[in-house]
């Protein structure tokens, strides 16, 4: 049988990304590559008592199928945490359950967007969105990613230049792949001039909670009196991955389209880790916790820096993230970065292409991804060494 | 702010049956409306003791990101039971883990159909199913079933007078909502048209191990040299619901593209029950839970059929499912279905109006769906005789 595809996923190929990261099966590999949360950040002793109390005294609703919109205790905790915390949440708005941040993504592009619309993101930006919205028909147009944001101009521009342009994605804090925060300033502005084009803004936020340094900045979502702003994030960074729990607050109106799909996708999100999730924002500690995962990734991040510092010949330059899991490396002129990733993958450390970022994938890319949650100590030393000798052994050999 | 929705999900609405579920809340209903399995089917201290293991030994593993394909040992077991006890699965295919069987149905139909596709369905289907077809913009007709499955004459001539036809879908076994199997002879005429018109047929099974009287009958899967078979089916009515664990087994081509559309969705399956779901398929005795669900639903079915026979005036008249969750109950001429499901809930029992589960949802249904699994058997009992004397009611008032 000759087989026919869609027309959205026909073209989409898998995530570079998770083609690595399937790669790295050799044990003898230091991996920069992924974009794991360090195994200390998921409590798992208390998870473990809570889902024991679950199956004794609660197993025939936590095993049994639950609505679309996610476990009511759970949508009311996670409500008032982001109202409390980051002044999130106005009338129209309504919060539900996804199955992790990357649905919240996807459902919001399969709500609003029809094939041939236009997704404007940072570029670089994270990949799994990406492909994403482009499951969905939609293109994605990349503006420019600045040391603070998008240039607010170049934004417009863009917006101008497309017009069928429905959503604008941002990672406005500790952008992954960048580690970049967008400033309060461009916020502002860019919310602005999405709302005076009418285009809706997606506001991913999955590293927010762990900032180790600097100021914390409010989210965009925090001032959106007009309902233009879908929030994503989720507990995947600081209760587990692997449970797949995100949440989405957003105008009501746009939510019960994402319910709509939701219902098509999965039904509803595994509902005994909904159980979990509450029980744990209710019973435990969770700040105390994200401050735990704040001071591992603070050291890890300062530890990568350092080496960095030691080891990279000038003309290498790093972003230097105030929280989340990246740092973005760029070389400096006449360094090929695919001969860089692949000479480094020869010595036995993994780094993530910068071009696995783009919006445009055959665009040129002079930049590469570290990650510093998933590695040992030991092997950011030791895997910083082997980048910062190859890097001077590149340099020698253009001369 | 106005909000414009996609082409594809812009026009779809909740699910009738989710609605109803949503207002079950009332303790005083009678619900025969809901398709939960029974809460006897979830072996609860079993999968609290595999829990309890898996956080002391392998909490690392099983709280971080896993891969989209799903949990490898779940796979193998997995494809090892299609095998062995169902002779499903050939070279050319390959088996992944769904969040729930509802996502293989609707990731099958986003990586082969494009806007404006068909999917031809049994007539009635199941709602979600149809629903997620929708989602992907494909078109739903139907195709009448009758009581042994759809007529092969009629599949071919619908498959003619609908040239972008990409896609058959079915229920073959305890179909919901009719509890009708399509026989053997039919299973196999259907795949022989579905062949040569090179349309693909995707095989929905989630109740077909729930045979509780008769001979099982071979999958359509399991005669599918030719790889234009996708089968699905899930954990949901034998081990938990609300963990959302199924599974596709399916040509590889069409899998690979199925799993870029799973990353796009949730990247992968809630990771810890997939494992709890492997090591209940291989530590403990999963044919005898099964045989105990059975002997749950032999008596409950049972039960329902004998109460409506003694109940319902002549006219009415009844699928007799030999397994599964679902009767259908069809009216006499003039007794106006809608009125029936309104005076019922006023009487305080809740059904399913069969035009829910229509391809085209303005067309007119006779019937009505009942459920046995989930009410108690007093409920059974109480609320056949409300509807038994509702239904001599409207045949009175009829004259």
């Amino acid at each position: 049988m000759e087989y026919t595809f869609s027309d959205n996923l026909g073209s989409l190929k898998p995530s570079a990304i998770r083609e690595i990261f399937k790669s790295l099966t050799d044990p003898s590999i230091i991996s920069f590559a992924a974009g794991n949360p360090a195994p200390q950040s998921f409590p798992a002793d208390a998870l473990a008592d809570l889902a024991a109390d679950i199956f004794k005294n609660n197993a025939a609703v936590a095993l049994q199928y639950g609505i679309t919109e996610g476990y009511t205790p759970l949508r009311q905790a996670v409500a008032r945490r982001l109202r409390e915390k980051f002044g999130i949440g106005r009338a129209i708005d309504t919060t539900i359950i996804t199955s992790g941040g990357t649905q919240g993504l996807e459902l919001c592009c399969r709500a609003l967007c029809s094939r041939g619309d236009v997704v404007l993101a940072e570029d670089p930006s994270f990949i799994g969105a990406l492909n994403s919205f482009r499951a969905c028909g939609a293109e994605t147009v990349g503006v420019p990613l600045g040391a603070d944001g998008i240039d607010p101009a170049a934004l417009e521009a863009a917006i101008l230049a497309h017009p069928r342009t429905k959503l604008l994605y941002l990672i406005p804090t500790f952008q992954n792949p960048s580690g970049i925060t967008t400033s309060w300033e461009k916020r502002k502005a860019i919310y602005e001039i999405a709302r005076r084009h009418g285009v809706m803004i997606l506001e991913d936020n999955p590293y927010g909670e762990l900032r180790f340094a600097g100021e914390d900045i409010p989210t965009i979502k925090s001032i959106d009196e007009e309902g233009i702003v879908v929030y994503c994030s989720s507990f995947s960074k600081i209760l587990s991955a692997g449970m797949r729990v995100g949440y989405v607050c957003a105008p009501d109106a746009v939510v019960q389209k994402m319910v709509v799909g939701k219902q098509c996708e999965d039904v509803h999100t595994n509902l005994f880790f909904q159980m979990i999730t509450y029980r744990y924002m209710t019973e435990y500690d969770l700040d105390g916790h994200i401050r735990e995962i704040q001071d591992i990734y603070r050291h890890k991040c300062t530890l990568m820096l350092g080496c960095l510092d030691a080891a990279m010949p000038k003309g290498f330059t790093f972003t230097r993230p105030e929280g989340g899991l990246f740092i973005w490396c760029t070389m400096p002129d006449g360094i090929p970065m695919m001969d860089f990733v692949k000479r480094a993958l020869e010595r036995k450390v993994a780094v993530v292409p910068g071009s696995a970022f783009l919006c445009d994938p055959t665009a040129e890319s002079h930049s590469v991804r570290l990650n510093y949650s998933t590695p040992s100590d030991d092997d950011i030393r030791r895997g910083t060494a082997v980048l910062g000798t190859l890097a001077a052994d590149m340099l020698r050999e253009r001369g």
